[in-house]
């Protein structure tokens, strides 16, 4: 019998009538003969409350007591939503992390995951029973209590679809959330954004890497690992979502599947330090201890010295400074130049592979609309122009418009595929 | 090294500065020499808000996840303890009712205490740290998360107290709570009562049977069974409280320690009905089955009927009327009355087993006052006077001075003790 793993998060569990229509989609799923395994976050913003009791307690919380304090949260929404499938007449069971052997690592507050014991799952879902899992959670093989960090609950919905092996078995991994799924832009910031019916994990790692939030990159990467199909959807609505698979060799005739824009972001230019090994390290060291998020870098060379700038998000900039000014301090010399109101427009697609031409497409178009390019950086399947922030949302919309992104077919790839044309980019 | 286990109800751990406040307790006493376990409950009135949201999602919850659902609430009070022990400096962990091994039956929302792995706590005392224990909690023998029902996290330390043999170590069971510890009286209806330092497990449980709710009657029967001497104390106050102990003989030289009143009673009499075997049983088996708990019971026969009378808490009586009216039916014979406006003033020590007089004494008083006494029962340590309920209050002053209660001395016991005087009741 085909297994189903629905997700459900906080923002789908904020109240007793919420829980009430996620566990009416589990009964559903079983209705249709499917074996259901529910795996739920903590109710709406029950997580910050913990944390903030935490706070006021201590201003340096010890890692494994929160872990045994956020850890309650999922285990009061596993307890809820088996109550609301019983009184929608199922037969159902609440598991704890340790109740379904999922073993993590000694990582307080960011386990990763070892193994899952499926036999207590198979055992529960053979009984004819919905397993209620509290996502986010583990136990350590000394038996403490763990937890996964950001995103973990989706980590572990994936990863339990992938013990059981669901792709094997026409099962599927369903992640219920407030968006209707991915769509070729932010539909907030592009009015014509369309829906993505499908997206490689990669698409989609490149996408949430820019800000597209609507699924947490690890579990992404979790469910490339395995092959899990995953299917995005929302939680209040019946339409299908959009389905994150494995590459196919179909899905390289489209170049361009979804663009996005990070609004605002900053640019630190470190000038005249020394052109030699260690320097980089240091400096992005000093920076990852002050817990930056750095985006883009970029290095030049003159000689014996170089050059390095980097971009992070505006709100990072007044703690960049003293991280950056400890590293020239250091090292003894360099300045440090900041530069404001840029914003990134980026376009994604694994398709980029074998299509010539996207980034010839992408200059031309925000340059006919008059658009400066302060700056360009590219990966395998995505490509970044820098841009002054007050043409960021024009600059997204000419990029979505550039490759057709709200038409399904797929005229850009057809007249640029290295298959079918040889023409120069 | 003596232990010490320091149990804190939800009132003494309503916010973080409470819970500060109880751990210095806790570090005090470490710092004093001693192994400490601190037991904790729910913070504040966390155990309702849970049951409050199982309400909202079913009228018919399952026991098994209200189990779940409820052991949350003592999992994040040692999290948060845990970490204002570590904001002290003091070494501490948190462990779960499964953590310590508190294996449980399998009765679920009141699980019985079946035995406590006690290797764990004792090598984490060895280690020099505090060890913080989640009161209420345990596990099935199937892994199954249960809870101890009302008074739990009493007997939850009172069990561990006992399984670690603290009485022989010269050790202390503490619970720590709202009151300061056991009085003579209730203070808020007699202004003259006076603390006690002592009080026997026997004298305890017909004073918290009586409404003194100090502590939870099962949590005493366990001391009692295996012997801890529990100390009641007020968690924001240095004072001790009173020792809950084993009778020594010393101790029955008082005849009377304390007197308690049920201030608001009902007594509903049933007259003609069969004088035979299995009535009774039909009778109350249909009040137990409304969930109505039955003060006094009273029978008297004449010839082949019976009259059978009981006492209600007045808020009871409209559903003890229907569950009687039940039973008649099905008797298919005679008749109930219910009178109103009843009080129980009631007389406990265990000094009454070798004093005479007692008895005497509380009548003699009650009749001076001018106070009609409606009806009288009485056990092996405890007498009790039906009143009318506008006395109630002064017949509960009048037995309290009768017996000089707010008189540390044992002026009644002496003149009346049956070793050193004969003369007649």
């Amino acid at each position: 019998m085909a297994i189903i793993v629905q997700k459900f998060g906080g923002s789908s569990l904020a109240d007793a009538p919420c829980i009430g229509r996620c566990a009416q989609r589990a009964v559903r799923a079983f209705q249709e003969g499917r074996q259901v395994i529910v795996v739920v976050s903590a109710m709406g913003d029950t997580t910050d409350q913990l944390s903030e009791l935490a706070v006021q307690v201590t201003d340096r919380p010890s890692q494994r007591e929160m872990d045994m304090l956020l850890a309650t949260g999922e285990q009061v929404s596993i307890a809820l939503m088996t109550m609301a499938l019983h009184r929608l007449g199922a037969d159902a069971v609440s598991m704890t992390g340790r109740q379904i052997g999922l073993l993590t690592d000694q990582v307080h507050t960011k386990a990763r995951i070892r193994s899952i014991d499926t036999s207590r799952l198979r055992r529960e879902l053979d009984a004819g029973r919905i397993v209620v899992v509290a996502g986010f959670q583990g136990i350590s093989d000394e038996g403490q209590i763990t937890t996964l960090g950001r995103g973990g609950s989706d980590t572990t919905a994936v990863a339990i679809a992938a013990a059981l092996g669901i792709a094997e078995n026409n099962g599927a991994c369903e992640i219920y959330t407030d968006v209707d799924g991915v769509y070729t832009a932010d539909p907030r910031r592009v009015a014509n954004a369309r829906k993505l019916a499908r997206i490689t994990y990669e698409e989609m790692l490149e996408l949430a890497s820019l800000g597209a939030s609507v699924m947490h990159s690890r579990a992404v990467v979790f469910g490339q690992k395995y092959g899990v199909p995953i299917h995005v959807r929302h939680s209040a609505k019946p339409d299908p979502g959009t389905m994150i698979v494995k590459e196919t060799p179909d899905m390289e005739d489209i170049a361009v599947v979804g663009c996005a824009l990070t609004p605002d972001l900053g640019r630190i230019s470190v000038r005249g330090i020394p052109n030699k090994p260690g320097i980089q390290a240091l400096i992005f060291g000093n920076l990852s201890d002050a817990a930056i998020l750095v985006d883009d870098i970029m290095q030049t060379e003159a000689g014996d010295t170089a050059s390095i700038s980097f971009t992070v998000e505006h709100q990072d900039l007044a703690e960049v400074k003293p991280a950056v000014q400890k590293s020239l301090d250091e090292i003894g010399c360099g300045e440090m130049s900041i530069e404001v109101g840029l914003a990134k427009v980026s376009a994604v697609g694994v398709g980029m592979r074998t299509h010539t031409g996207v980034a010839a497409a992408m200059f031309s178009a925000l340059g006919q609309a008059g658009i400066h390019i302060n700056n360009i950086t590219t990966s395998e399947i995505k490509i970044s122009c820098i841009v002054p922030k007050e043409h960021g949302d024009r600059a997204l919309q000419v990029v979505h418009d550039a490759f057709d992104l709200d038409q399904t077919n797929e005229s850009f790839a057809k007249d640029h595929s290295q298959h079918t044309a040889k023409r120069p980019t």
